[in-house]
């Protein structure tokens, strides 16, 4: 039914032993069967970065990759080429799923056309998110909505900022741990691939390299409602102090929260392996996180420390990530595996 | 008393023209009359740019430099060749000022020398600074304290992370504006020369390059003293919450202050505007400042943003200071002007 | 003989599914025939790149990890902890091949045990290669020299450097079409990681960022005897002119070398297709070849155009590789693979 | 004629001390006389740059400064503001001196417009540069060109590329010492600033960093004539072989050049201490020079070193300087220095 396909490192699984490897037989037996997706907006940072998870897929085969604006050229991705096709002409209903990493406002469009050719859909987009008023989508922090997520439709990936910040707060909200009507104050530091790769000065490398600041200042940043509501939706009753700051890396998040607790806790890191201790990305730590051990790789590291000379018990709690694998394309296909009956870890490197 | 100062850049003007130069001449008279200084651990990057804003300076002499693994050596800064002796030979008494740039710890012993041999000094180590248990010296951060600092035989300069945050945080508390007993959050992050110039492999390049990270978590850092002794003594009652970063960048420090007030501000600026508005050295703003914005130069620079969304009122503070310039030398010289009877921006690049 | 190569993507395709999954079960069976090889010197830059390696690898165990100076403790690597043990302590007879990361000068002796206990040996430094004056191990710069690779009791692998350098010409010298006597002009430059991973102050972030410098500058670098040996054996009469550069990447080398030729070429990449269409691991391109393409990666990137307005024909030869994967790690697994009747591609991301 | 130059830094010595400073009023009435400049392109990097020179410099004022796109909003440089005008509302009759920092094609029309007006210029673009076809200006090499420059109505400033270049090699081919009929290999690497502040994609942060390439390969880069064209001015016979390449740097330029020589030299160093041993703005060195060394100076830094082991004698050449400066805006205020008749290092920093 599906078209063949081969990944990638079989496919190269060539040299000098190449005719009497059995396994290679086997390997493409197996692999035969794969799922055709497709990918919406396949040129920008998060986009490219789903492309080239696909092609190392097992069971993934990519159907169609579109670029607006790149249309009728091909994009070179891990060695492998890639036609690009206006969004208006990919065949939806060839996709047994949908990556969407369309524009925030034009995506949910695309989601809805999507679902109406049959496919299943994971939105990357902020369209369809818990805080954007539209519903109708399941929110897929996977950890924390695995059920949902196998039988959704339609999956809003979370953001970058609100998967390093809600992975590691909710274990606190889940047992009533942090202090009534209490702030969490919360500094994200994102590197440069969160802000997209449409061509903008305060981008180019001779503003940014050298440079830090902070942006979307006052609590005015656009992902602070979809924390806001999935914060609530855990019943927890406390104001956030949201600062983005933008850092001079491609890539990775550092959040860095501090949070004032009802009351001491033993073991500061309990309440994170009581909830993760079996998560495959999730890597609890007491040592702070850092990017360098994040990025390339599908996991959220998270650490927890007691802040000492503080009247009341306050806990820093700090989170790393990649925001184009766990913060963005990696969850997704997180998500997909789950909506489509593979192993949660399918082709995500942990 | 002191020679009328002349810039570098005119004696500089070497060239075609030199020969017929008579402003050379005089040049040379009017800076036979400068006032010599020394500095103890000139090679560390605080040290080094001691050196660098000396030579410039229109009204300071270097009348020694020392450095005692590289001594016998020589250091090339800014296209002068400044010869490097060993702590133990240097000849304090032939300084008017000394500044120490000494490691903590072994800095205060050498205070003490130079204060013997008859000169005045500015400590750039923790030694002497608030919290530190010793006492003796007036606390260095200019705007503050200038009587002081101008009749004081010893100074403490501030450290670079307490100048960021005490200059920023110092209008609100002097006008008793935060709310009794709240905690001010306070992540700020630094740039790599703020660790030090010791060869470490956690500060190579190749580690430090597309990383970020938090360190001193856990209100460990030992500049949290400095801030807490100097908050008090401005009779703030508050606790701070301080995480401080390491970023990949050469020089900078970005701190990001979460303040809880006692009521909402009008016009959340004002508290600076009447503290500083006729400061050479602090730049007020209502964007986020930047690092590229004061890097180089000896300024900081502070912004006040109220947050959206929050029960009470809570205000984002920001503050942006190169730490080796207003973070460390660049204050120090500003220190010794006042200490020198001399113009207090004197050789200093507001 | 040795088990049969399963990719890592499906031994690691644990998660929700795990237990349905009956690939997994063939996989674990398939794994526990793996071949044990030691690392000694596990903790440089090419050593923890080997290990990482060996980790993902499908046929390869690790047997033991060396680190004299941090004997006892263990190193965390993709996830998994590593114990290091002295090199003394390494049981070189558990491993049926060795690799030596080793400094210089000290790896030759350890060369030699290994191979006396009984395990073939890759050795990274340049204790063994052409140009060294020791003799007794074949030169693995593996697309030139599969067959004396295969059957090889220790194998010297070529330097960073001279891979980027002689995997690009070597086309040209085969075909002999350079111009004799001709000097060729090679400028390369590489990512820090390349001067290793002690700590020493010009590799220090704040004095690499923003910088760049030649050095081993007047023809005097290590590699260059390397590179001229091979040449040399590869009949070519030409002077080498060889300048490296150090560049603030964390990882890469880019090699620019301008070679007379003896008449021009009809079509200027033919010989590096002729010589290299078939090789999984070296890619042939018009465009100038960028660090950012082989990062990660274990190929060398190739172009070839001719330089315009010049009397004599002249081409321009770039090469773009990895300095830790195929210009170190990542060849001396591509070489582990041949003498291990393994596919020369296993284990490795092409 | 002009006035008496006195560096900003007097100027700036405001502060506690400032009423009775007696230099300050000198100063002022001084400053009163300063010879009023034009700037057309103020917001690229160059004219940025310009325009902080012009400043910070003790003769010069700042008469209009143009950015047709950003017309009618201000500049923020170095704590002034300085309103922006469109080019086609420059008084440039108000200006005695108009520096364009236009884009290449659309200066030269501008230049003549401003020549019109009665202002001489000094034109940044490659516009009337040697090479260009056009002829009329002085090519503003100033080193090596004083006399021409100080009478000119027009002064092309040269490349960026170009300056690294032909000052270091202009002695060995004022002596004559290329081997005839050799081939010069130049392999220049610049800072991302060389490139323009127009926003494009390839030059964004999360793309140039961590990345190196070469580009303009073939001999096909546009500065290249100009380099010929000056080469043969000097009346040598040689082959230019120019690769550009992108740095991931901010600024800087370092140009490493292969020259075969007519016979060995005995003091390698001895043509450019012949050349330049009293110009300010050139330093001479044994050591490979860095960009370190050289960014935000006026400045250009030239080592010579003799290539071992080579069949004829050849030497490695190379040469470090701000591609903004010494590469630009800081020559042209060079230039402007001269055509005004003041010293020639007024306002530069060395």
């Amino acid at each position: 039914m599906h078209a063949p396909s081969i990944s990638r490192i079989n496919t190269n699984s060539s040299g000098r032993q190449q005719s009497i490897d059995a396994n290679e037989v086997n390997d493409y037996a197996l692999r035969v069967h794969t799922i055709p997706v497709g990918v919406l907006g396949a040129t920008g940072y998060a986009g490219h970065q789903l492309c080239s998870l696909i092609q190392r897929h097992p069971s993934l085969s990519l159907a169609f990759a579109t670029a607006h604006d790149q249309r009728g050229t091909s994009a070179r991705i891990d060695g492998q080429t890639i036609p690009l096709v206006a969004t208006d002409d990919a065949k939806l209903g060839d996709a047994e799923l949908v990556f969407s990493a369309l524009p925030h406002g034009s995506s949910h469009e695309w989601v809805t056309r999507a679902r109406c050719a049959g496919a299943r859909v994971v939105d990357l987009s902020s369209d369809l998110r818990p805080g954007s008023g539209l519903v109708g989508a399941a929110y897929g922090l996977t950890e924390l909505s695995r059920t949902t997520v196998a039988g959704a439709g339609i999956v809003a990936n979370p953001g970058c900022y609100p998967t390093s910040v809600l992975l590691a707060l909710a274990p606190l909200f889940a047992r009533g741990l942090v202090a009534e009507g209490a702030t969490i104050t919360i500094n994200s530091a994102s590197g440069v691939s969160g802000a997209g790769r449409s061509p903008r000065r305060e981008l180019m490398f001779a503003e940014v390299s050298e440079d830090y600041r902070a942006y979307g200042v006052g609590n005015t940043h656009a992902h602070l409602n979809e924390m806001r509501a999935f914060t609530r939706s855990m019943g927890a009753d406390v104001d956030l102090a949201f600062t983005p700051h933008l850092l001079p890396v491609a890539r990775g998040i550092l959040s860095t929260m501090t949070v004032p607790l009802k009351s001491a806790l033993d073991d500061v890191l309990q309440p994170w392996r009581d909830a993760y201790s079996n998560e495959p990305f999730v890597e609890i730590t007491s040592e702070p996180p850092t990017l360098r051990e994040v990025v390339h790789r599908n996991v959220i590291r998270i650490a927890a420390i007691a802040l000492c000379g503080m009247r009341a018990p306050t806990l820093l709690v700090l989170s790393a990530l990649d925001n184009l694998m766990k913060g963005a394309a990696g969850q997704a296909i997180q998500n997909a595996n789950l909506m489509l009956g593979l192993a949660e870890c399918a082709g995500l490197p942990a």
